[in-house]
């Protein structure tokens, strides 16, 4: 399979430009937040522990890029505020942070078991991810998947180094 | 949804576990390679794009966290090297992975679609990480999730403030 996916450029694959958008751990958890229901800078502040200025930084990155948006509020006799909400496009990031939590309560949680339960709002079952393919073959494994060329695959501009296309 | 996630520590999050092993963009793309296939450092160096320093130092989390194990290998007339290979618990990832891809591909695609197409090795159509409740309604997304204290919760240190926790 190695082979085969040095043909193609790495310039443009999706894992990287959701990285540059979200791979670092401080943004992961500020949206684990929002999904939480937390709004506001202090409450984000609070539940992910983080220094101010650094929060204040990544909820930019993640307004910027528009995975949340800011929404103005006010409280009585305060200033107006405003309070980061995800947008659709980061609401469709919830898979990910599922996928990491999953990972996280079968390989790192402790005797007890997951801090956390996700479930589905109306029938109160476990909700979990499963990897599937359009035939419903389920749950399918890393063994039971081949990565093949898509629609947007371009080729590595050399066989055997494209370093400057991963910066 | 807030005031009840504050009752709780998030000490013991499993997805700030997780990010505490995978939670940084080089050792994302790490794995992503190493699902592609790649177990060599060069082929890893070569694909990832980052610097060598930085990969080895990222291939040594993997491996001293147990995601990534290293195998001995030596060609004719050299002396014997070490390749990366995913473990069980790495190959765990792939949901992560996938659906940070996925997230990539809706939403940060070039026009001519994705770059990859993952699919069923067996019966050759597209898989895709679905979310789902154990009585199968689905697909679920933010709107329809619940996330509850699960066996493992411990309460707050104190409601308003557990900055400490978080680290």
């Amino acid at each position: 399979m190695f082979d085969e996916r040095q043909r193609y450029s790495a310039d443009n694959c999706s894992v990287k430009r959701t990285l540059d958008i979200v791979g670092e751990k401080w943004t992961l958890l500020v949206l684990r937040e929002a999904f939480y229901g937390a709004r506001r800078f202090e409450e984000f502040l609070t539940r992910v522990g983080c220094a101010r200025n650094l929060l204040a930084e990544r909820l930019n990155t993640l307004t910027g890029a528009g995975v949340m948006r800011r929404v103005p509020y006010q409280e009585p006799g305060q200033r107006e505020r405003y309070e980061s909400r995800l947008s659709d496009k980061g609401l469709d990031l919830l898979p990910a942070i599922i996928a990491l939590m999953q990972w996280g309560d079968r390989w790192q949680a402790d005797a007890d078991g997951p801090p956390v339960e996700i479930t589905h709002r109306d029938c109160g079952h476990p909700a979990e991810l499963v990897l599937r393919c359009a035939h419903d073959h389920t749950p399918l494994t890393a063994r039971d998947i081949q990565p093949r060329p898509g629609p947007g695959a371009q080729p590595a501009r050399s066989a055997h180094s494209d370093k400057s296309a991963a910066r």
